[in-house]
């Protein structure tokens, strides 16, 4: 649309603007593109240099005055919007020895991704789980929850929730429980070991498409991991992986984000893909480098970074190497509109 | 947030903030509302004043140059963003006797509702439709289509597209055919007959979540109001009402909108209600008003106005009343977010 | 097993017999045959020599007397067991004006496919339809019904239970309503007009597996067959056809039985195939024969003739026909032991 | 149908029988009853009694003559015809160490539960798995099954197959493998400790009804029942109770048969039920007693009882016992005729 607009068509545009009409023929081309060019940036944070700042958010403000001390992730492209792609949320969330974040519940969903310390727990309708390194943790849109830590170490995982699609679709409701701490209702840990058997109640349960399972610990799910390395073919852009997953249902454990955790084999040099969820990505284990749209990031251990959507990437591995993935592909599959392309 | 933020925390702020690093808890209660404030406006456009503006953009602009010529309905509170919900691109589209709007396909789906005009059909992948006033047409997601115009007359419908979905979760893509006009490859209006039969073939067919069916036909779907309105109990909000639906899924008819036809009697007085989806709403039939956030908005026949998320309304009937209603209330089951609220 | 057991093994069976143990090695291969050799036999039964016989039975009996007034048609190789193919029931059931059968309710679901007359009714669940030559009619499990006629002639339905399944399994359920005739609680046809419109309501209806369709009438069925048989290709054992489905979910109208619609063009000659399903095939239109098991069966109008499970058939057509087929393939389906194998 | 038939009536009946044809009326009652009234009846195995039978079968016959060396449990209602209940075939299988059952596959599918002994494996479909007292092993339908034995003991276990299912829909198929042993594909106990982490491969994999899980391992399933034993109500039939799922479906393990496992605390006294399942009962630990159809049968470990289909029962329980129960209530959930009652 670079020709100028012959004044009687201004004229006209102009009038039907008074009632909120416009021109769709100068628009078209913009709301309609031939393919996606992401709005989002890619951009890597190295543990060595957020560690610190976290822990400075520590002395800088009180867990009661911050009620949850946290610092957003934020797309370089989206400053001031608490974003880290289009449709996420993400942020470092610090919990230090004898803090207790109150309980609430909002219709935002939240997935943990836990990155360092021992001792804190997270609780979710009564069911307390103690969060290691590497578990995937889980609190489900609606379900009460709180945080609270009996150790003596600072704990600090990745916070993802669908804030923005909540947003999005002005869907967002918050409410805070009465009591601080959420009455506990079933033993610590009940889901973990429970559904570890891949037996189920007979009597009628919810048909949430949220997963029963609040915490899918590391050392079961690398163990998975390593079981079909044994085995199975590695997959040319992903090597091999695996996806969290509800055990009621075989989808992802929550309606619009799911994880996945992918096992780099030493010298692994990936096929380069594209694929339009956007990505977060931790190093949970090992060495290597991804290219991100045309620029190279190194990662190690708890560095997180960013792939935009459908921005061609590929990763290296010097060492083998475990990465996990968050993104909003299972909202995107829900909708009918995840695509990906190889090459 | 009234407090001014002390130096030596604007300092840490600064700090991180060179690192695309952001303090959550001097955002966390603007996004995470306690409920939803919608973005969006109540607006209602009348026919008569949109109608003589549609015929002039038919003077004003060759169907050639714009491809499409549509007007926009611009949300007033989202100006120059082509949406009329927070979710939806609606718009008013003209097609003039002889004319040919050629053919393509894009990720986002469209439904169209015919306003008014007869000789001007739509082809889905090979199935052309003709289209009648209260039509419900689909074009689901990445489906070819074209659109022509046989007839005498002009004939306009209503168009919805989940664009503002698409882009926000950057999945747009759009490619043109080859030819003007896509192949033709079915009878006319050949889903319309087979489905109506409720028989479905036993070859394994497509697990779309997009209908197969194209054309909702008014007639039938008016009758079938009607056959509902005899012995059903109406709504209290709502009237009778039935909405489009998936033959093969039972589910709507695409994965992100749906449609809604509803019978208000002669002197009904709806009671009041809230629900997250944003609507848009077409006058079929009859006369009546509608409140909405404490406005009262008068209706006729072809009028079409927008109810923002969760915002409060009810609807009169002053004579018996057909409303047909769209919005992204599918989207919004899917990622297991939709809410309503009575009274 | 043809040599004789030795006396000391024959003395360990005896022993073990005592306490209800049986040795597998003697039976194994009895029990788990190589492929199925049905114990049904092929039969038709001609409407010519068989209708007289129906209508002197309403002289032989009353329909009070009678509480139903059918001739069962018994597959010839289980006489007396009430079975037309291992798992299916089939009766032809006369109606004269102004009788009624009275209300009542079992587990056994049943097909009718009506053959002859009109001015009968049947009412489900106080939804009546009144039924025409080539309808298909369904009453679900459990659902109350009662027939009665209010015309002038006799009418005729193939009658098809899955009684030998509920038997079988050992759920059969009977009971009758304190009324002669459930009370009405719908208007006449009321489902009929309804989903031929492909809309559903909003409120959560029922989750049955059972189609909330009474009636699908044979107008509309033969107009969807005539409808795919202008553009679709057919099958080179079937024909063109379709199956009943149930508008909520796009599966079997009961999950026990269904029925397909096949229409054979004047001339066809089709490719021999088995299936594990028992067929029960009804000529609605035109003049053929089928071979079954070696043996050629002509058929004309309103003749039913068996093809049992696992039988090689083939099908040829002398006039442009239409055939019906009731079968077990849905119950197969759902227990995933269904198969079928062309040549 | 006590009074003599007339002779006009039973001249009629004879005429009609020569075409196949009969009356309805005279039978009626018969296939339409009012309630199941099982035909099988409640027995009781004693694990000392049957063991040295099956001991002496080592001795008796081969594994080789036998192919499979299986004492199977008849109904004494149905002796001669291979079933424990109406639609299961039960066995107690033998294999000595050293010996190899061969390779094959069949339509039926089946259930084994471990009883006794350590060293034997099963493999399916190229994984193998090591069994274990007390363990939940699937072989389901169609999949390439072999047996052997490794250890130094005899290994006894539960069969249960879906046989008379597969034989009454006439469905059965069998195929034997070229080798004696079908190749291995995968690890030992590859998809047991895959599912342990309810995590799920990312490539479309099977959509089968049966469980990809091939043995679910009695020390996971006793720590899940523990598990919910502590907090969890008790139900007052059942006591606590898991059933054996699909991780992909949250179904039963297969689509006609499954399995439960039940905890009796000390002291428990049921209250009486009834389902129309027939249920397959083995002590897996404890001591007690179940009152069948007005008789009581004391139990304790390895004995295995048959409660006949909607035959009232309630069980007691001396010691905290442990029950495992097979039958085929998935099929009758598939076909919609499953039933329970209480009291």
């Amino acid at each position: 649309m670079d020709n100028p607009i012959p004044p009687a068509r201004q004229e006209y545009y102009d009038r039907i603007g008074r009632d909120d009409l416009a021109p769709l023929w100068e628009v078209l081309k913009t709301i309609v593109p031939r393919e996606p060019k992401s709005s989002a940036r890619a951009k890597l944070w190295r543990w060595n240099e957020v560690k610190p700042l976290l822990l400075e958010a520590g002395r800088v403000i009180t867990a009661e005055e911050a009620e949850r001390r946290v610092l957003v992730l934020e797309n370089p492209a989206y400053r001031g919007q608490s974003r880290a792609t289009p449709t996420i949320y993400a942020g470092l969330q610090l919990i230090l020895p004898g803090e207790v974040a109150r309980a609430h519940r909002h219709v935002a969903g939240a997935i943990r991704f836990i990155l360092e310390g021992e001792g804190a727990y997270t609780a979710v309708d009564g069911e307390r789980t103690a969060m290691h390194p590497g578990d995937f943790v889980i609190t489900p849109s609606w379900t009460w929850h709180d945080h609270g830590h009996t150790g003596t170490e600072p704990v600090i995982w990745l916070d993802g929730l669908d804030l923005p699609i909540v947003n999005f679709f002005e869907c967002a409701f918050l409410e805070h429980h009465e009591e601080e701490i959420y009455p506990q209702k079933k033993p610590q840990d009940d889901s973990l070991g429970r559904y570890a058997a891949s037996m189920l109640p007979l009597e009628p349960e919810s048909d949430s498409p949220n997963s029963p399972i609040i915490n899918y610990r590391y050392d079961r799910s690398r163990e998975a991991l390593a079981r079909i390395a044994r085995h199975a073919a590695h997959d040319a852009v992903h090597g091999f992986r695996l996806r969290y997953a509800h055990p009621r249902t075989g989808g992802w454990p929550t309606p619009t984000m799911g994880g996945i955790l992918s096992l780099l084999p030493k010298g692994f040099a990936g096929a380069p893909a594209r694929q339009t969820d956007g990505q977060i990505v931790v190093c949970v284990e090992g060495r290597g480098r991804t290219e991100i749209g045309g620029q190279w990031f190194d990662w190690g251990p708890k560095d997180v970074f960013i792939v935009p959507n459908w921005t061609r990437f590929r990763h290296e591995a010097a060492e083998e190497s475990v990465l996990f993935t968050l993104s909003d592909r299972p909202a995107q599959e829900r909708l009918n509109i995840w695509r990906e392309g190889r090459g």
